[in-house]
């Protein structure tokens, strides 16, 4: 898993699903939208990665970026309280790839900031699981790719019904009424 | 020239230096930063475009998205006045990439906007040059490029000053104190 520290330059990651990698695919269920196609296992490294498997079921690649909403107060909060990945004691992760349809992206950025968190306390639900959910959001709209986001979490196996808590409250947040399409992906190492 | 409604999927431009290409350089000016080589002529077109000259020079490629910035009522503002590219009368255009320094990345997004609109007045600025300036942005530095944005502006021969105005100001902007590197290229067709 490639570093990437959000206020560095962007970096690409590549995520391929097939027979190799160094995760382990638990279960794969679809919350809006198509599938993707199932596999054993996931792989997870640098874009231009030459261990990339080649044979793989799909691939979705996505670049960590600046962060587009959260304020100045806001990052303050969330680096004081948020852990990097990779720590040993977090086994299990999960891959969410998303994509807002069509009205999301014809609001203007203030009308996105309100959805997003006066309305939706998206930033504020996912601090309150900080910092055993780690959390590394890549964008992928802009490479045209099927998705928007690639959404990376690792936590510890204990943690996982606080994971599906987090979910629940954002799935039921205003923010969500603009996903068309979304699958979850729950992985162990 | 590729066509890209802002709202609708990012579009990816390439533009190529070199022997051929629809518009003639007139002249290239480094405002900041390293010079871009010289050449005669710039093509632009799809990044997937067969006819993308290999012999280039040098190529920048960008993604039109989302606005990062913009409000809504500064939205409707802008479309109301704007006009698209490819205006027959708009014989000259002008390609200025730009990059900005690490500080500029890592502000949060209130920081940027505070310093982009409430303090430089970058929207209102731009805003007073239309319908004559036209304008279409490409994103970069989420790609690797050695810019952050390409920014590609059409008028008419006899509103050149009225730009070179324009820029003025922006240049003289707190914004443009992150500005590190900066090219001005100018073209007629």
């Amino acid at each position: 898993m490639p570093n990437a520290n959000p206020n560095a330059a962007p970096v690409r990651v590549n995520f391929a699903a097939g027979d190799i990698g160094e995760w382990r695919i638990r279960r794969m269920q679809v919350v809006a939208g198509k599938a993707l196609a199932s596999a054993p296992r996931l792989h997870v490294g640098a874009a231009t990665d030459h261990a990339t498997p080649t044979g793989a079921v799909w691939q979705l690649t996505g670049f960590t970026s600046n962060t587009r909403y959260t304020t100045a107060d806001e990052s303050v909060m969330l680096k004081a309280r948020q852990e990097g990945l990779g720590r040993p004691h977090a086994l299990y992760a999960a891959l969410i790839p998303i994509r807002k349809n069509a009205a999301w992206w014809a609001l203007a950025q203030d009308e996105r900031r309100a959805i997003f968190e006066a309305r939706s306390r998206h930033i504020a639900i996912g601090a309150a699981y900080l910092p055993q959910i780690a959390r590394r959001l890549h964008h992928a709209r802009d490479l045209g790719e099927p998705f928007d986001f690639l959404t990376w979490f690792e936590y510890a196996p204990e943690d996982e019904p606080a994971f599906d808590h987090m979910l629940e409250q954002l799935r039921a947040s205003e923010e969500w009424s603009f996903v068309e399409r979304e699958v979850d992906i729950r992985l162990a190492r």
